[in-house]
Order: structure tokens, then sequence, then C-alpha cells
């Protein structure tokens, strides 16, 4: 394996950190990935030698203010394939990004339409579709999912047709690993005219995304689950979508006028940027972008199927453990979902915690899912660059020492 | 003067850089505060220590980020007066807020419903409102300002009525430095039951507020305008109010339970909070307001109500200059907005930024009080506890200046 993940792992403090006083193994990826010191250290630099308020200030501070602040939006821009900056908005996180499609977006549709939304998405996905549904009296539907945890992309034919407004789906699901089949999605989308929106928390902290080559029209990424700070999202769309959108959220910066009767808004980005934004977190963001893109992602992507194997051929070894998910590693991502004959996945869980390893039990926010498997949950592993092997024979024995004291 | 305004400076070392070449006198806190080492160090530590999810971990490292995010609440439920922590909403900013309550309660509001703004107004607190009244038809009643830029109580009869529901002011005028006369305003509201909301963006920075004192139902500030990180700001609100409140944005941890049919809510804060919550920055808020917490801000208010005095003193003296505001230092706080006749707002803050003095200069996202006054802007000066009188006195230069190079 050429690529060093010691060196790797130096980056990020808090992994050589005793967790009561175990080490720590850190596989609670998804859920929130750790930031390596190149993000703290820019974001202190803006603290202590450019903050300021943005776009409005005449003066050095707001303007070094301001340059930090594009300069993040320019990198995250090239982050996603080279898209135009100015089809990057800023968000206070990938929920509120999704929040401000169904909004904004949301709007513009008319009862009766219909919104494809397949039955493993994270709550996030599903809650602000529900309540436009709600309001507006659109129509939501469940795309199936395979027994293998996928989106069924051979349902779309039951499922899209000429009412068929947006087809919102995750990239990679946040249980099973899955990534979706893109192309598929998109042609079925393309065929009733209907716009495509992907849900990339997942995928985003595995690379670089090449968002032209997807060919969809909305993307959505969180920014803590990529190594950068909380309180920050982003939101993608094409530039005539998001100029035929009203705002979402109203304040400063977003308008073109106001008076008491009547305001007039900005154009994009601005236009879905109200208030002061979120400067610190996006600078944040913008140096895990570049850190990101600075990576050998090829050989991260080696080395995390390799303890994707590693870690699937472990618990193919435990009688009592089955996958839900992909069986192999051929169309997914590093992170592993599974269960455990009669032992609760929280009882896993705090065992593995005893084992300084970290993890999540549960629903994942993706109570549907469960449903669709027939579960209260799962014991989720989500594998990032800076995991080793290490991580995984500790989580290996946590599992073997679940299933002896509770099976 | 007892208050040791040198010792305060020093945690904040951007004042002691140089920018351009000069020494920098930061005056425009009301845009953004800078943040203390304190802050900075604290969400260090949280991101090197004790970085997960909150919530819906079961392991060291998403209990102790749990305990620091729920810390951080508590910390804000001491800084406003020791109301209950989980009336405490973190958002991620103070147009968010505003946003919630227009959205949320704002859904609760019948056509012919009437809202209460004054003329004086950030557009955070009146863009939100007009969108409610273009979704469902309430309608916006101005309070009109005084010519000392208060908020005109003695105009409350005239305005509010049996179909007024809410009136949502500025505790602190952005612009005028004014100071509301809550009680006033409240006892409008009393009797005609409707309900009072005060945007503190402007107040929070100068010290703990006493909520349970003000008795007004909704309360809201940003964290970065009071020393601590952008992407965080807070909504409080009556318990019981949150609780009729339907959410805002949707997603995960804000839910009881999911499935495509239906779904129903968590109980407040949850409710409010959707999705993975801007944890370090509510981190960096708590300290900012524990860091605020161990101030002395009697001791403050004389300093920062001195530097005023030197400030009006020194404008007063300058021919062209005329004040936007109260007169003299009565039911204000330390914010001055002036105009120099025949000087563009922004000329004025060219000059003074070629001194190293960082001014805001324009409409403040103020435009309905800029109408009011019949001017396109003013120069503002922002004073914080930092500020010194080497601050006053290189902007009353500065102006001095502009003087003698424009009029």
């Amino acid at each position: 394996m050429s690529f060093d993940v010691a060196a790797l792992r130096r980056q990020f403090p808090i992994l050589g950190r005793p967790v009561n006083g175990n080490a720590l193994h850190y596989l609670d990826n998804g859920a929130s990935a750790q930031t390596p010191d190149a993000v703290l250290d820019a974001v202190r630099l803006y603290e202590t030698t450019a903050r300021a308020n943005v776009l409005r200030g005449v003066h050095a501070l707001a303007e070094a203010a301001t340059e930090a602040y594009e300069g993040a939006r320019a990198d995250v821009a090239r982050f996603l394939g080279g898209v135009p900056a100015e089809e990057v908005i800023f968000t206070g996180g990938c929920t509120a990004a999704i929040n401000l499609v169904a909004q904004s977006y949301g709007s513009l549709l008319k009862p009766g339409d219909e919104i494809v939304l397949s039955v493993l998405e994270h709550h996030s996905n599903i809650v602000p579709w529900y309540q436009l549904a709600q309001r507006i009296g659109v129509k939501l539907r469940p795309l199936p999912v395979t027994d293998e945890g996928r989106i069924d992309v051979a349902a779309l034919p039951q499922v899209v047709n000429a009412r068929t407004r947006l087809i919102s789906v995750a990239h990679v699901s946040n249980v099973t690993g899955a990534v979706v089949d893109v192309a598929a999605v998109v042609a079925a989308a393309r065929g009733v005219g209907a716009k495509v929106m992907l849900d990339g928390a997942q995928r985003a902290p595995h690379g670089p995304v090449d968002l032209p080559a997807l060919g969809v029209d909305f993307y959505v990424f969180a920014g803590h689950k990529a190594y950068g700070p909380n309180g920050i999202g982003v939101l993608w769309a094409r530039r005539e979508l998001l100029e035929a959108m009203p705002p979402f959220m109203g304040g400063g910066s977003m308008i073109g006028s106001v008076t008491f009767e009547a305001i007039t808004w900005a154009p994009p980005p601005r236009r879905f940027e109200a208030g002061t934004p979120p400067i610190g977190p996006a600078v944040g963001l913008g140096a895990a972008c570049r850190w990101m893109m600075g990576l050998d992602w090829t050989a991260i992507g080696s080395h995390e199927m390799g303890l994707t194997q590693r870690l699937m051929d472990g618990l193919a070894a435990v009688r009592s453990a089955w996958l839900i998910g992909p069986p192999g590693l051929q169309g997914r991502l590093p992170v592993v979902s599974f269960v455990l004959d009669d032992v609760h996945p929280h009882d896993v869980a705090q065992i593995l915690d005893s084992f300084g390893v970290a993890v999540r039990a549960g629903h994942h926010c993706a109570q549907p899912l469960m449903e669709r498997f027939d579960i209260a949950g799962t014991t989720r592993v989500c594998i990032a660059p800076y995991n080793d092997i290490g991580d995984i024979d500790a989580l290996l024995a946590g599992v073997d020492e679940a299933v002896r004291r509770f099976a």
C-alpha cells in the first residue's frame, strides 16, 4: 500500500488522544468526520487576521473577509468539478440546503406534482418534502430499495411519470454505503422533463465530485462530514434554476431594495444567503476542500476498500452477523451496516465503545429503510482515509466480545 | 477609569496587528465584533478533543460532544437571565432565528392579522415578515421613528389594535444606537393580547440580558456580533409558544417518527434544530457568553459611554457633521451614526480606512430608516469594550481629513 496512513493520521491530533483510557478507533465518520489541522489553522488565521463582516464593508478587514469568503466559494466550486462559483450557495448545513430547495424550488410546484424519493433516504431528504406536501399538496412517490440495500433503478419506470418534477436521492446511502446509479436516475428524469437532486452528504468525504459529468441539477453536502467545520453546508444548482427560484430566508444582503410596500431580490448566490453568512465555517470548508483536492484519491480508494474488505471478511466469520447493504465492494463506498442476531445495536456500540471504538447504532435517520428491512437499527461503520487496520481489528475484536457476551 | 482596557485588548490579538501598515482601529463592531482567544481556544479544544455528532451517539466522543453542545445551551440560558435551557434554540444566525419565528409562529397567523414593525428595523426584521405577508396575507404596520432616531412608543396606540398579533422591534437600533422602551412596547402588546419579539443583535454584545425582567416573548441575537463565531445564532421563546409552533426546517433529530405517510415532531428545542446543529460554533458562543459574564459591565458601560461622549463631542466640533440618533447618552448604546454635508459616507469610510479606522458606511440594512431621514446612508461607529481613546481620536482625525479633502 503506497498510501501513508500514519502520516495522514498525524494531521488529526484527536486520533492520537486516548479516550477513557483506550486508543481511539474513530469509525463514526458518517455522522461527523474529524478535521485536520489545516482546517483548524485556516479558521484561526481568518479569525485572527481577517475577521469582519463581508460584502458591505469599505475597510481593509472587510475586504479581507470578503476575499476569504469568496475564495472559499471558489474552492468548493473547484471541488465540485469546476462549476461556476456563483452557482455555489453556502448554507448552515446539508439539511438547510435541502430545506432551501424544498421551500424555494418547491414553491414553484403545483398540487398534484410529484417528487420521487427513495426508501433509503436520510430523514433530511424526506421531512422537508413531506412538509412541502403538507403545505401545497405535491405527492411523494417512494422509489423502492433492493435486498442489497440499493436504490432500485429498475423500478424507476413504475414511479416516474409525466407528473414527476424532481427525483431527489442520496448519492451514497448513509446506511448501506451503496452508490446510486446516477446515469439511470438522470435518464429517467430527462425522459419526463424532471430535475434531479443528489444528497452528497456521504459522497463528498470521499473526494472531489465531478458534477459536470454527473449531469444532475441540484447537489448538496455538509461541511462537518467532509473534514470541515460544523455550521456550513453547500447547495449547488444550475444557474437557470437559481435564477428562477424565489428566496428562502429573508434578511440583509439578499435584497435589491426594501420598503414596507415592496422588496426586490438580489441575484444568486446572494439571494439565498440572507444575513451574515457563516464566514468562518465557510473558510474552514474551503480549506477542507483544498485539503481533499491535495490527496491521492486513487490510493485512498484502494486503502478504504482494502479496510472495507477486511471488515466484511471479519464479519463474515461471525455466524450471527449479517450485513444490511451490498455484499461486495462494487458500487459502494466504505460505509458498512451490520446486525448481530439477538444483540441490540446499541449494546454492540456500547461494547465497542469500551474498546475505544466509535460507531453509530440505531436507525441512522433512515426509519423507512429500517422498516424495509424489518429491523430496529444497525451498527454502522464508516471508514475515512485516516482509518487503519488497527481500527478495523479493534472493531472486530469488539464484535467478538459482543457475541460472546450476549449470544 | 478603573476598567483596564489594555488588558482586555491583549485577549484580541487581531487588535495588535497592523492593517495595511496602520494600527487597526476597529469600530465596525456592529457588523461583526472581534473574538477573544478564550472563544478560539474553546472551539479548538472541542474540535481536537470532543468532536463528534451530538445526541444520537453511544460512544465517548459523541457523549463529550453532546455535553459540550448542551453546556453551551446552558451558558446562553444563563447569559439571558437564567431562562430554562430548553427554551434556547440554536440557529444558523440571528437572521435564521427571525426567519424561524416568521415561518413557524407566522404559520399560525391568519389573513388580516397584523404585525407591527418599526421603521428603524434591520432588513432581517422586515424581509421575513414581508415574505410572510406575501404568503398568507398578514398585514405589516410600520411604527414610526422620532427625529432622535428612536422607535416612537407614543405612536403605539395608533398602530397597535385588536388585530395585532406580534410587535417585533430592535432592542437597540443598529443605526442610531437607541434602546427601545421595552416596557412601553410590552404594555401595548399586552393590552391587545399580542406577543413581543426583540431583535437583540446590537444589545447582546453589551452584556448579559435579563429576559425575565424584560417580559417579552421572543428574543434573538447573533453569535458573531457577541464575540462568538459565525454561523450561530439564538432564538429564545417561551416554552408554551415553542410547544405550539410547528417546525421550520425538516431533517434528522427533529422528528418523533418518519414514514412516507406520516411524520411526528420532537418536542422543543429539538423540533427546531433540524440536522446536525452548528456544534463547534455553539461551543464558541457558549464560551463567548461565559467570557461576557466574567466582565464588569458597570465599568465597561462607563468606559463605552465615555468613549461615546468623546466621539460625540468631537463630531460636534465638526461644523458639517450631524448625527442620526439620540443627541445624548440617555437611552442609548455606543452606536453612533453621522453624516457629513457634501461627503458621501463611503468616501468618509474610505478615508478612515486609510487611517486604519474600520467603520461601516451605507444604509446598514435599514433602508426604511434612511428614507425616514431622507439620506442615502450614514457613517457608523460601533464601540466595543476593547475600544480605547486612541480609536476614537484616530476616527476624529480621519473625519477632519475627510472634511478638509471634500468640504
